[in-house]
């Protein structure tokens, strides 16, 4: 039995998503003729209370297409000093788009209205670049899966209001947040110019992100799309396994943020433990006492099947997810509190 | 029975592929974890004698990713005036290398190394882009499917060795050219730097391309592929379509070619077909008779259910492939020799 | 006595011309507080009616500004198979903006409304570049100095008009054409978006270009000229040297341009010249029988202290200007005539 | 008498600095004929003991193409949080070169070699930007005309060597550094892949910058400088400028760090100012009490003839120069001193 608490990517179709992507009616996607990809779109869509959806292969570019829809080169977003945009998405930002950061001191990767509005760029300075949108993360990756209460992004889309800057949030993990926050995926809709949201990791399909956003700007993304490459053809497989996740895969994450939670009151007791952030989902950073090595820690538990990963800086991080069944917690936690 | 002779894109997994494909043992491919994909890329490389290959989820952003491989922003490369990275990339080659094209009057999109020799600017007058990529497609898209010669390429390897120029090859549909011209893979590996090779048309997979070139090359490729957001999660659904369609449908492109010649055998025939382009491989362009409109031409096709596509300019192009098959033929050969 | 004919940009200022730069009042031109530039800025602006200009240190920079403020990178621009924009300016519309060129067949350097028309992509069609601009060089420089038609130059206008085109001059010797033409810069005004135009080359001013357009236009250029690295500080001697040149070097070129015609008189009376374009201004391009060597003519002419310069594809060009003068020109007619 | 303590870029020629000019011999510097510029270009290069020179317009178009002279689109150049790379060029980091700023918190605009060794990303962690380049300012502007101790900028070269790291120098006022620290142009010119100089601001030339390196890289830099626009006719009278300053105009930098350092010393007892930041050189950075207005003290002063400028977040910002005289030093000294 092994596990792998490293990531939630690395989760496999179970039978019956196979089942029901073997089964999809599939068409040319790069000229919209694929009716599963359609379907899905417009599900999205509609969960989000937005007009019109795009599927992208990554997360990564689905982000880096809506940053390029709305920034010209030179201009500058505002994101949270832990941004994945501006840390693994290969330095894209400025690749793709020319654009650079203004990272935000925030608060476990959540960055607040009052920041932001500190950092907007004097639009008539041009020796500034000039400041034109705010991404955020919604849960945050490196600041350990946290969620933002709707009404501090409801303060942010306000500086944006008033700042003309466009307003994208990063939703790698929004299902997460929805099930941790019980909130309605329509309010965010509302919120943001655009959203990415991926249907791997925590749902479990194994390829594809969708960008909501108004009709026009998907129209304009769709070009974005196909100068980044990601025009594909009989897509509707991967579209399949989307809608399979979205019908099956949102409620059962609470088990993941259970499961999260018992872990950290676990690490918690241990005298080998320096510290545990706070868990809300399914991501646990926790670091170890001055004495204890975390390289050592991840080889011991690797001998003993369990793969976690460093963050660097002397942070460990611990990702459970849907091919993390009940069996292997038990044993986790039992192996954990054996650890010497 | 709905005839679909507008492109071979459109092509769908058979019965056969499909039960590959969801066999497929996948892992995360972002890790380079994913079994079947390191399978495919190891096995068309071995196929072309080239060290290493890297998977795409398009054959835009395969040979996108190989032009930014092989050069600096300012730079220019040289290509058919009738190539598709210029063409339909969406302006790509502008927009993610930075990089101009000097588009020569090839041949059916064929050029020569004495129109490369002549369209390769000073390296010492820096007012101009410096030169430092020749571009090959073949078989040749908006050129009709010709494919060259191997020794008009070695020739131009030539004039790419003498003028420190990369070689790249487009091989969108390569392995129609192979079959074809019964050419042996492994004289184009020894020629190129990199060589992007298709799986969906042709061949029959839904998605995905492969790169090739040598290993420190493929290693670089891993970033630009992240950069542009082409790194997928489980791929190996995608990947063994690929590997299937290499067991199986390279041989019988031969059929589509046979069907494409006969295709053109009755329209050199017919009074309303002005000229019918040579037809070397699965490609056939044509063009009508002054009074004939090609719009019209078009819509009587389809009420026959044969839908066939304008190239503007009065040419009009018919693409054959796996999804055409004997029965379709038959009746699009009637069918056309029965039309006024 | 040394006579160069190689280009009009080797002109040095006169003794009035460099009085007058140095009795200049200057100020920080990048806090916009140098009022000789302010002067010379409004000073062009007002011969166009056009709303504002801004100086840049060089005529590339400021045709280079225009295209990004144009246009979006992956975009396309129509241009002439002999512009400047592509040939000379080192890359910089892929570099700077990511934009590529989609070049025509004019005639010397000149297009048409139907070429433009016959060249924009499908806008809906999202594999190709969306084209955004049109760029006409006047005079042409590779061209041999024709002029446009101002009809032509409306009818091109049209076409952008119908089809959300961007339309923008590089004017770096469209003094001659004024000049040859007999045209009001007013008209000109009229039609473009941009326009700039060169203070050195024909005028003599040593150093700088003015980008003409509406005052939003220019207003979002102080950005680009910022990004580009064309903020200088007291700018106002190079400032006064183009006011000097326009109120005291304009009506001379018509000389130039009779000695240029006269010079081609001379050489199409010659045995070993095959052809001599026709000349509107002060650029004259000729080409040799085929048993004549031009490197040989180059040669032969530079020991009698006459230089000339090759443009390849056994093509010669000599420019006329205002350091060639009527004792050098007196030389020249001679120096031709007896040649064998 | 007007006081301008906003800038020392204000600074304007003297009438021995415009005699000079005015005598240049003069050529076509794009050809590089220019005899006056190349005499400045290896007059500086000689200073600091490195191969070559090359002229710019700005220092800001100097830094921005050693930026990319360094880099590939997509890599990460490492900074102060302060440098002016980042905040005051427009953004040109990503527009020119598609590169990400990985900013440090450093001492009054400087880091050290420990700060950079701890934020090269991982080379093989190809999610994240590669990093390729470090870039010192010196003296540091935002951070009050700090200076490097020339040991902190060799430890930095040591991790730059291990990292495969480039290591750039803005010297906007490195002249400021050697004067107040003594030291020898030539130790720089030991550490440095590429340093920028500015013949304005404290020199009191009125344009120009000349980037430094090897003759490769300038040869490199004569196309980035094409591309960027900078390539500019008959530069000499400018170069002549920066020849003039650089005889006459350095020792006396001495002069307006004692003044600053003066002013220091007076706004230390005024009960109003809350702190002064260390004065090295010619840049003076101070804070008021709470309840005094930072807009309030500009307004003030400037109803006095003395301006001075606001650098946000309660900062005020004072900057001495050549054009700042005894006669206004002791106007000034007085005016601070009966301010209440």
């Amino acid at each position: 039995m092994e596990i792998n608490l490293i990531s939630d990517t690395i989760t496999k179709p179970s039978n019956e998503m196979l089942q029901y992507m073997f089964k999809a009616v599939v068409g040319d996607d790069v000229y919209k003729q694929d009716p599963t990809v359609i379907e899905l779109e417009a599900k999205v869509a509609a969960m989000f209370g937005m007009e019109a959806g795009l599927f992208f292969p990554s997360g990564t570019m689905a982000n880096q297409a809506a940053i390029k829809l709305h920034t010209q080169p030179g201009e500058q977003l505002i994101a949270d000093k832990y941004a994945h945009v501006y840390h693994y998405e290969g330095g894209g930002v400025s690749f793709n788009s020319g654009v650079s950061c203004c990272l935000l001191d925030g608060n476990r990767g959540m960055i607040t209205a009052e920041q932001v509005a500190g950092a907007i760029n004097d639009p008539e300075f041009y020796h500034s670049p000039l400041t034109s949108l705010v991404c955020v993360e919604n849960t945050t990756n490196k600041g350990g899966g946290a969620c933002y209460e709707l009404e501090d992004l409801q303060r942010i889309k306000q500086v944006c209001d008033a700042n003309n800057l466009k307003f994208h949030m990063d939703g790698a993990r929004i299902w997460n947040a929805l099930v941790a926050k019980k909130q309605d995926p329509k309010a965010f809709g509302k919120l943001f110019d655009t959203i990415s949201v991926c249907l791997s990791k925590g749902l479990g399909a194994p390829i594809g992100s969708v960008l909501l956003a108004d009709k026009a700007t998907i129209h304009r993304a769709l070009r974005v799309r196909k100068i980044l490459g990601g025009g594909m053809r009989q897509v509707g497989y991967l579209a399949a396994a989307g809608i399979y996740a979205l019908d099956n895969n949102i409620e059962r994450l609470a088990e993941d943020h259970r499961r999260a939670k018992e872990i950290a009151d676990v690490l918690k007791k241990l005298s080998w433990v320096a510290s545990v952030e706070p868990v809300e989902t399914n991501i646990l950073i926790f670091s170890l006492v001055p004495n204890c090595n975390e390289k050592n820690l991840i080889e011991v538990l690797k001998q003993k099947n369990i793969s976690i990963s460093s963050m660097g800086h002397g942070k460990l991080r611990i990702v459970t997810h849907l091919d993390y069944r009940e069996v292997m917690h038990t044993y986790v936690l039992e192996t954990l509190q054996k650890l010497v």
